[in-house]
């Protein structure tokens, strides 16, 4: 039973499609079918959108790991993980339900319903969010447990990530937009449906989804210099089959480098901004059933 | 004659692709066909590069007036920018015959070559561009005298801008690194020709070219908040006709907002980033045979 739902854009200061969604929703209500639920609306990292960047100091959204928010770190976004982690958690403890954090990326991924876990509940979810937007993308990191990782989401009894695009950093197109608020809105049926007992996992069919595979680094120099980019073919290609033998980067001496893994992987995150410091260039995921 | 060229990148730090053309010539040289040209290849600002942002405290392609060059500003970039004038000119009375300032965009401008006087000689080099390049924008900003404008470029006795996109800040695409590349070129293939003495005018075919009008902002609230967005039938659009009634903004609200000129426009730098903070949705142009 969701009994409690904090609806949260900002985390990043410079994804403007959760933000102005959030605003709007305060500004002129959140639709009325949604009336029986208890959703608050939140902008996480005011600061961050004060200045127009990701974030001030740290990256947010990679503090609420349990020694994170036990830490003596004062950094503006440790100190503010804190504060987020009473007023939504406290984590592993949570006062909410469900924590629904929206984001967006410079990488061609559309729609994107990010889930923590595969089990019976985020299986419901992923099938339902599927069956009700077919053109969404559902991306599991389970790679480890909910509670081990440093997402703000997790602050809540249950969280995922909306992430879409592309879309540049600070800019808001109304195609991002919109599919950012139909997924919110499909998550949010979906909890009504949930609270009224229409859900089961026999009911919703199975569906396509990807789950995480590792970070693929952009080749570096000695010096750690970029020797190459992300070939033109693999550009915008996020959730397409990458097949071995398939270009992935180009050298600046103007050379192919194929993707050689030993069979097809599904990039995603290929050439998304944030990324930029650590050199990031996409990264993998196995496709399977859910 | 051109005796002396400037390429430069990194005018503004978080824009790549110029940035890593000049890399790649350093590295690798400049195309052979070149040899004759007497060209440095130059980065702006690398405190800019380093933080990979825009500006550390002032946008330096707007610290170039006299004005701003005899100033007492201590910012960053209006000193880089004294530096910078020393090197490339000093701006009126210049010892660079040419300065070529390369930068990117978020909008979809594709390959634009901006040029600031529409006289002989850049009618020349507009038509030259076009016919080699025939998929470029050729835009002309003639609204005040080239020496009055507050742009790097202008430290050379003459200078020009080409700007490509659309690419996210911080981000390189190959698509718009190779646009990048080829302009760049087909300006340095103008220089070579015109010192041989084998560019005229009446051999040149004349060529669409589009002269700015004025910047038109986002709608505001009474509190300066944005009251809409670009449409997405607009978006992307950029040097496409934007005739009277056809919808330039969506209200956040549910309402199309249209353009009311009495007669049609040729908008570009629609949604870029850089123009947060101005609250700029968009340039006018008129287009024009050049």
């Amino acid at each position: 039973m969701f009994n409690k739902i904090a609806l949260v854009g900002g985390t990043h200061g410079n994804e403007t499609s959760g933000i102005q969604l959030i605003r709007n929703w305060q500004a002129f209500g959140l639709p009325s079918r949604f009336s029986t639920l208890n959703v608050s609306l939140n902008i996480a990292n005011e600061a961050a959108l004060e200045a127009n960047v990701r974030f001030v100091e740290e990256d947010l959204n990679r503090q609420f790991t349990f020694d994170g928010l036990a830490s003596s770190n004062t950094s503006k976004e440790a100190v503010l993980a804190k504060t987020l982690n009473q007023k939504f958690g406290p984590k592993g403890n949570s006062a909410t339900d469900f924590v629904i954090d929206i984001h967006n990326t410079t990488s061609a991924m559309d729609a994107t319903l990010i889930l923590l876990e595969a089990d019976e509940f985020h299986t419901q979810l992923g099938r339902y969010v599927k069956q009700h937007m077919p053109e969404a993308n559902i991306l599991v990191e389970d790679e480890k447990p909910y509670l081990e990782h440093g997402y703000l989401c997790t602050t809540g009894k249950k969280g995922v990530m909306i992430e879409v695009g592309g879309q540049p950093q600070g800019v808001l197109r109304e195609d991002v937009y919109l599919l950012t608020q139909t997924m919110a809105e499909v998550i949010l049926d979906f909890c009504v449906a949930y609270n009224q007992g229409d859900i089961s996992t026999d009911a919703l069919p199975p569906c396509e989804a990807f789950r995480l595979g590792e970070n693929i680094s952009f080749p570096l120099s000695e010096k750690g210099q970029r020797t190459a980019m992300i070939h033109h073919s693999f550009q915008d290609s996020d959730f397409a089959p990458l097949l071995p033998g398939m270009p992935m980067f180009r050298t600046f001496d103007g050379k192919d480098i194929n993707w050689e893994g030993d069979k097809e992987t599904y990039p995603h995150f290929i050439n998304e901004a944030a990324y930029h410091k650590l050199d990031v260039a996409f990264a993998t995921a196995e496709r399977f059933t859910l």
